[in-house]
């Protein structure tokens, strides 16, 4: 008993007292958080938590079977899922005589800690989200024990241990894996439209307001998705199908992923340029293999005021052909090369699939670079230069992990030579995202455009005519606001937008709290100066911080508004702060609290600044990682993807063998449920050959078999569901 | 004589001796201005000059009349005009007889000491160049005198003390005036074509290299302006008539404008987004008044790939009709506002009229900004605020005057309440440019758009529905990348671009002089090695330095090459700089030489690159300044034009006496001959009532009369030829 009585005395030294606060335990605690704000200990950095009784239906004549969930308070905890994976029939909310009875305490005091004072455990379920325990070992676990005007503070080792004592068989849930298995597609079975049906409400977020998020992430995506754009003023419909409007909340994003991108190519010696929208059909229609590629989504102008144009122009889709005659007449000797160009546009691709904000617009805004070099391996080098700045801003920026690769020759870009890619990855639907391509064209297009230089190297004998016959070597390689679409899915959870802090508008917002109609005007202007004075001191410090000093609105009116919107971090200040010369910062990735006192909010903000972009990243980085499975059998490619996970196989390099795949990975599973190309049902494509190869169980030459075909292996393929 | 045995005395204790160089009067002394820069000494700045001598026709029995031109290096001192101005008769070159025989000197030692030599002085007519008299008093000028291995350098003092001595009635001559005299359009007579044909020819610069400007500015304008653009490699033409490739050399100057105006709005709240291109036909015909503005030259996209669009959509001509169904949307209560969107995009406009680099061009690219306010007082400032920064953007960046002021009805921006503009001038033509507009929309569009907020002032027992009828006030305002075309008709000279120090993507260009043959390897790295330092330091100074160390081209090469695309600065390093720790400086702008101690280039040249922004901007300030006419009678008004003047007039406001003062400007003149409608004889049309308006015979009510049609007049008002 030893390590019980450890955990108690820790607890008891740790707890510390405050207000009654009067709430069930369905709240979101919110009353009690903000409470928590203004009497936590400085400098710990601690997460709230939930304790739920539930009630599974038993029969009449059996023993009630309690069971109690202790979970993160962010964690969503829906019941149905849970009593279904735990088989626990139709799970309710434990009323009062129950919690009386077995546990002591009434509704105010339920805490884990509650299991301390149940005579018998035997009936007694104890599940923990698995959230919780993950907790870092220097992060305290707040708890309301026993007495709603108590609370404790206890470490995650305390706890476990607690735990164990009390119930060594607990069971660890992953709330969030247990959602998505809920989102995921059913097994093959004729009763589609009702499951769907069902999931649609399960998605539903109970109470929340309408400026928030409505449905839960994981289980009615789109919806999500489209709620999540919208109401954190990123983006708005458009009355032009396929086109949407940037908002300033969006658009700063795309600034500083240019500002990045452009400084960072400027060093290689890029120059920014604008050539016209406008593409002559002749020009356009100039490299075959390339047009076949993009004429279906070309829009013609045709018109202009009354008068019908003499020849329709085209709208450039990107600007390869736009480019090249004039690289042509540009370069006339080795010494103008290399040519570096890129340019910062809008292009157009009027696709007839379904749009969807971001991934697949009819307009949107792009990068794209074009440069022409003396050799290959000029070429090849800048290729992979480029490509790794995409990567810099997917990881760096956007906190988003991506998997750098070379395509396959069927998703190629249509007349170049290859192309290698950043793809993305979204947990959610488990389904790959094409993030950002750099081409080496080849000599491709510097043939269809006879762009020449004369050898530099060719012996003095050679004839002019003989020593013309260079053809350059080009690259172009593009990057879109695309990027921001990803981000979004990748990061965003049920409350809305999360935001790297690299990448948001407001880093830090600062909320006065605590003021109620006690409070002084003498009080209430302190507060208002202090918070003024932090956002000043921040933004001295490089931080962008802002004060929310709207009158008319509570705090938490404005912590749901900022929430939405992904702002980093909330910096609380209310009059309790003051007295202790400190502000309560709490995430909006993690929801971690922790006091700051007032003399270091120069360094401890922007410190928690590159913290949470680390983690963002690392979280995501972790996801990806295990979502990503390697297959060396058939028989597990197609399960795989239903579980959302790419694939990595042994593959045989083969076109013939690639449409296979596709037809036979989308003939599987729910058949004819789903009919969207874009439903996970849809065959998998290959996403990319990873430039990382796995040094376990590498491809032996003439041993290992591609796992569809099994022809000879050439290397691991990564294939997978996708947009 | 004791003011010219001072002069002498002077001259001599400043001559030095540098090696002998060959060369004749017509050459442009590229040579001997390359050598100096080795020996001048340091810390003087220093013009270099160029002196001939004319044989006019006179009649075979009568005596010879020699003229002597002393000028800057850099004037253009074309022949025949100066032949016409000064009645004398087809005036050639002096031949080496008469050079020896009148002053006593061959042709490698012509300098205007040699009038010394002269015995007889009553027919010998000395010309000087008004550029030269006009140099500061602490600047040196450059002369060889009777021999070519000697150069002096005497202050512009001395030199006109000299000059008076021996000829006190020596002629002074402005000859950019008496170019830009020929260039004018010739009186009305019958015989345009072959003016225009004669005109053409004397444009020609002889000599000029294929990679140099071939026109003169003053004389083929248009010419010029093609050749200036495309040889400094700023603009390339494009297949699709009225599209331009900008080159990253124009594009830069794009950068640095958008940096600078996009960071000052952000001071001011507003917010960058991105709105579509496309525009539905519905939308965009809902104000009428502003529609019918853009009509004609709407670009409509009716099909995509194969396919014809159900509905045509159009390509935005500007965005008003775009965002304001969303600002109604948006705005849902005073809360709202202000609401100050801007975006940075490109716009369609399909003109038939002949299309202009920069000036007018089917696409181009802009930014625009749309707000809304509750009051018209706070929509006022604002328009104002973006035109001041309109202002600095032209003035402060650009080194380019403009006037501030506001439209008339007729010119003002079409279903606006006002327009406030700033006029720039461009002085080889004498016309008006409109350069930037920062429109009050009033409550037009609100009302259109329905676009209301509640009044936060309403009485307490207002009704929700009466409250609800408070239309926003909206502004709008745009700058286009014309700004750059202004820039470069204002500044360019005939050796091509000159950029103002603040928007040059290069500011100084080092390039290694003075190798020769003889120089040795060591010698050479040397040279090199300073080079790349100085690069390197003046970088870390924060200036745009480059090192052009290209092998196989000469210095002169480089000269022109810089030259031609408007570097500010060029810094000179050789040998002999080395020796004397020196680095030779030569502004683009005046052709000014000095030298700078090694040890200062961070200081120096920052300094110098201020001096010439600041100079660039006071010359045009000064030309433009002169060129703006005040007129009290219609006598002087067409004739003033004609003079390519602006002209300011009391006027009375009307817009029937507006329609008439362009008809009565077309009508005069040089009637027939022109045809464009942008020919110097097209009418005049209003540029603005400028917010200046004059404190000296102002305006006084019910006295002074409209200079048009005699009516009462209401204010000042500038009229002028226009783009």
């Amino acid at each position: 008993m030893a390590t019980y009585e450890a955990v108690t005395k820790s607890f008891s030294e740790l707890s510390i007292t405050h207000t009654t606060v009067t709430h069930t335990v369905v709240t979101d605690n919110k009353t009690w958080t903000n409470q928590l704000v203004t009497v936590a200990p400085p400098n710990i950095t601690y997460h709230v938590t939930k304790t739920l009784v539930l009630k599974p239906k038993t029969a009449k004549t059996g023993p009630v079977t309690p069971v109690v969930v202790v979970a993160l308070e962010e964690t969503e905890t829906p019941l149905a899922p849970l009593g279904k994976k735990l088989g626990f029939k139709e799970p309710r909310f434990a009323n009062e005589e129950l919690l009386q009875e077995v546990f002591g305490v009434n509704k105010d005091s339920v805490s884990p800690f509650a299991l301390a004072h149940v005579k018998d455990l035997t009936h007694v379920h104890l599940v923990v989200d698995s959230a919780l325990l993950a907790i870092p070992a220097d992060h305290h676990i707040a708890f309301h024990p026993s007495a709603a005007d108590k609370t404790s503070f206890i470490s995650v080792a305390h706890l476990r241990a607690f735990f164990t004592h009390v119930r060594k068989d607990f069971i660890e849930v992953d709330f969030k894996a247990l959602a998505s298995e809920v989102g995921a597609p059913a097994p093959a079975k004729a009763e589609g439209s009702k499951k769907e049906a069902t999931k649609k409400e399960d998605a539903v977020i109970e109470g929340a307001a309408q400026i928030g998020i409505e449905v839960r992430k994981e289980l009615d995506f789109p919806k999500w998705y489209q709620q999540v754009l919208t109401k954190s003023e990123m983006l708005e419909y458009y009355d032009v199908s396929g086109c949407y409007i940037l908002r300033p909340w969006a658009y700063n994003i795309w600034k500083e992923i240019t500002a990045f991108f452009d400084a960072e190519i400027m060093e290689l010696g890029v120059e920014d340029a604008y050539f016209p929208m406008f593409v002559s059909s002749k020009v356009l229609e100039r490299e075959k293999d390339h047009i076949e590629g993009f004429a279906p989504e070309v829009a013609w102008v045709t018109k202009a005021g009354q008068s019908d144009l003499e020849e329709p122009v085209a709208l450039r889709p990107t600007s390869e052909t736009v480019m090249y005659p004039y690289f042509a007449k540009w370069i006339r000797s080795h010494r103008d090369l290399p040519l570096k160009l890129n340019q910062w546009c809008n292009v157009v691709r009027w696709e007839f699939k379904h749009p969807q904000p971001f991934l697949r617009t009819r307009e949107f805004l792009w990068q794209e670079g074009h440069t022409a070099h003396l050799t290959k391996p000029e070429a090849d080098v800048e290729v992979r230069q480029i490509l790794s700045l995409y990567a810099q801003v997917y990881e760096d920026l956007l906190a988003v992990p991506v998997v750098q690769g070379v395509k396959s020759e069927k998703e190629k870009f249509a007349g170049g030579l290859y192309t290698t890619t950043v793809e993305g990855f979204i947990p959610t639907t488990g389904r790959g995202i094409q993030a950002g391509t750099s081409h080496c064209l080849g000599q491709n297009f510097s043939k269809m455009f006879n762009i020449v230089v004369e050898d530099p190297n060719a012996p003095a004998n050679t004839t002019e005519e003989e020593a013309k016959k260079l053809f350059v070597w080009q690259n172009s390689w593009g990057l879109s606001t695309r990027a921001i679409g990803i981000m979004v899915m990748v990061h965003g959870d049920d409350k809305g937008l999360v935001l790297p802090p690299r990448v948001a508008t407001i880093q830090a917002i600062v909320i006065p709290c605590g003021l109620t109609v006690k409070t002084t005007e003498e009080e209430k202007r302190k507060v208002e100066e202090v918070v003024n004075e932090v956002v000043k001191r921040l933004k001295k410090a490089g931080v962008k911080a802002k004060a929310d000093l709207r009158e008319n609105y509570t705090p938490g009116y404005k912590f749901n508004h900022w929430e939405l919107r992904g702002v980093p971090l909330r910096l609380e200040i209310g009059p309790q702060d003051l007295k202790k010369s400190q502000v309560t910062s709490v995430r909006r990735d993690t929801g971690a609290r922790s006091t700051i006192p007032l003399a270091d909010v120069e360094s401890s903000v922007p410190a928690s600044l590159t913290t949470i972009q680390a983690d963002m990243y690392a979280r995501a980085k972790k996801q990806q990682v295990e979502s990503i499975r390697r297959v060396d059998r058939w028989e597990d490619f197609v399960p795989a993807l239903d579980e959302k996970k790419l694939v990595l196989i042994p593959w045989c390099d083969r076109g013939d063998c690639e449409e296979n795949i596709k037809e036979r990975s989308a003939r599987s599973g729910t058949e004819g449920e789903e009919q969207d190309e874009k439903a996970p049902a849809m065959g998998a494509k290959s996403l990319c050959c990873p430039f990382d190869q796995p040094t376990e169980n590498p491809i032996v030459p003439g041993v290992t078999k591609c796992v569809a075909c099994g022809q000879d292996a050439k290397h691991h393929m990564l294939f997978g569901r996708s947009y």
